[in-house]
């Protein structure tokens, strides 16, 4: 497969890499940055270096549009341009609301791989960056279902786990869940910062605590400038919840009993409990047969649909019939009960299933 | 020496283990639950179990107390009844004005490990657990110079950094660099369970951000009741300062420009470096010879000047002079800058001081 990167950092050349490697795919690079692109070039994460975002996309079967939020709008519109009539075009954003809400074309579909390294740039990138990583895809309404299968078997073989979600749903989770921890470790260094300032006190020997919640404090702002701004009310509104959260507990602070506070913090602990056992999915493979009309839309449909009930889908085939108005669709599931939750959801949509 | 062990959990249990094999010490060992004590014993944590508080004290040059903080007031005074008149008994209690403001007796020096483990209890002690750690170290106005110091010299052996602070400072500087980032995790896996269960939406692929920052969630309640507890008006003083600071960040998210969110996040960045640069000391041991008057408070006066000012102690000797009122007291500080520091503000204190 011809594959095209445009920006070859950390995200991008392990794109690259992997798409090389485990996809046995041609990749193409382009970078604003040509020294970034030389060396994603001496490191094997491209193959060919193009002067132009035209020179790269051309031939290209899929897209990988690695460039920060910012200029995203603009390269996808450069992209879909130039691509070809049959080339899936996806972005790596953090955000998706108005990337996806800003394209109609059916080439397109919104990515998001919850995968990054401690430090940026293409000098980090791995072949194993991805692996069982959680990539987020968000297709829009007019997005091809074989465009779709085709990227989300290339993300497969690539080591990663893709999950449709439809936009408003991711940024409203990552608010949660990436967004407001970042802004919560910000608050806390200059908190800290200020305390030790303010008293000329002897700095405190931070403990690892404070270094486990202060780890993502400010993170390159050319990457979370973006993510807070196109997001910002996502963010605000987990804010908000916070903060009277927080007041609850310091009151309790104020006026509560030990088993108060005890009550709190045990609550705390079988929430996270069960955080944790919810993100865990495993089991064997199940494959599921899915009769589908062959038009636009049906397969991301399937996928989201899926993708909200939390089931993974671990690999997916398609597999058009002669006349091209009906096709078949394989997806394999992990774990017996899942691929029956699986079964029952797609059924709901009015498409037949079989487990194979 | 001979030293007494309250409590052989994860603490205690790597108390015995560091002070045996690296200080060459007798190590008896108590706890409530006799199995513990057991395994404590047949992992070499303890020479000999006591069967009673008051067997483990007999002899004991030193007594480490490590119980949680709900019942470390009743354990310190059963220990000062029985132990020898030149025996120092400190404590491992997370807080510390509480059970300093309680105890006036001259052998008595607050102390907290700033040091844990993912997991509790005496199968995850380690020797080399206090190894590089602060170890805060809280005389009040009683506490015996001599036996600071020979406390001090043990901590070191076992590998630790002490720090001289006074108890206030301590628990005023924990609730921001500790407490606060506990309550923040609690907070934070809380409102992410919530979002979850009331969308019935699929649970997010939780990103490294939020696996760090919640690292510390609904932490043992056993030991973080009695923290919350007692210091409940400095955790919630803290509490305030990051609602006021998210209300700010949450007004510049809806109102404020890309400029203004990037400013934010910078400030944010420096403020992180300058405190990980700050935890940071070090240079070659330069030696410190102070004459001082040898009675009670002195040790403690000068450990707590310099602990306040951020200069620490690598190691400390007494030599009491002949006639025994007065003696000089050897300081090893690392850098050649913090020993100058230190020089100065002992001649503030008025005693004379002449590097070596």
């Amino acid at each position: 497969m011809r594959v095209a990167v445009l920006g070859v950092g950390l995200i991008g050349g392990s794109v690259g890499l992997s798409a090389r490697r485990r996809a046995d795919a041609d990749v193409t690079g382009y970078d604003t940055n040509a020294e970034v692109l030389e060396e994603a070039s001496s490191r094997g994460a491209v193959d060919r270096r193009a002067a132009t975002v035209a020179e790269a996309v051309d031939g290209a079967e899929a897209c990988f549009l690695c460039a920060p939020m910012t200029e995203l709008p603009g390269l996808i519109a450069d992209v879909l341009a130039a691509a070809r009539r049959d080339c899936v075009v996806t972005d790596v954003g953090s955000t998706k609301r108005t990337i996806v809400a800003a394209c109609d074309d059916e080439r397109f579909v919104g990515g998001h791989p919850v995968a990054g390294a401690e430090s940026s740039g293409v000098a980090n990138a791995r072949e194993d960056l991805f692996d069982g990583a959680a990539w987020y895809l968000t297709p829009g309404k007019a997005s091809s279902g074989l465009l779709y299968e085709r990227l989300h078997h290339l993300l497969v073989q690539m080591g990663a786990r893709p999950v449709a979600i439809d936009a408003e749903t991711h940024d409203r989770l990552l608010a949660t869940v990436s967004h407001l921890p970042h802004v919560l470790a910000n608050v806390l260094v200059t908190q800290a910062a200020g305390t030790v300032a303010r008293a000329a006190e002897p700095l405190p020997r931070v403990g690892p605590s404070f270094r486990d919640a202060t780890r993502v404090a400010g993170a390159s702002s050319a990457v979370w400038t973006g993510i807070y701004t196109t997001n910002a009310e996502a963010i605000a509104s987990e804010i908000d919840a916070t903060v009277d959260r927080l007041l609850e507990v310091a009151a309790r602070l104020r006026e509560g009993s030990a088993e108060d506070i005890a009550a709190w913090n045990d609550a705390a602990r079988e929430d996270r409990r069960r955080l944790l056992e919810a993100d865990l999915s495993g089991g064997p493979l199940r494959e599921l047969r899915v009769s589908v009309p062959n038009r636009p839309g049906i397969v991301a449909r399937v996928a989201v649909a899926l993708g909200r009930a939390g089931v993974n889908i671990a690999d997916m085939a398609l597999d058009p019939a002669a006349d091209m108005r009906s096709g078949s669709m394989t997806l394999w599931i992990a774990g017996a009960e899942e691929a029956r939750r699986a079964s029952r959801l797609i059924e709901d949509l009015g498409f037949p299933v079989v487990e194979a």
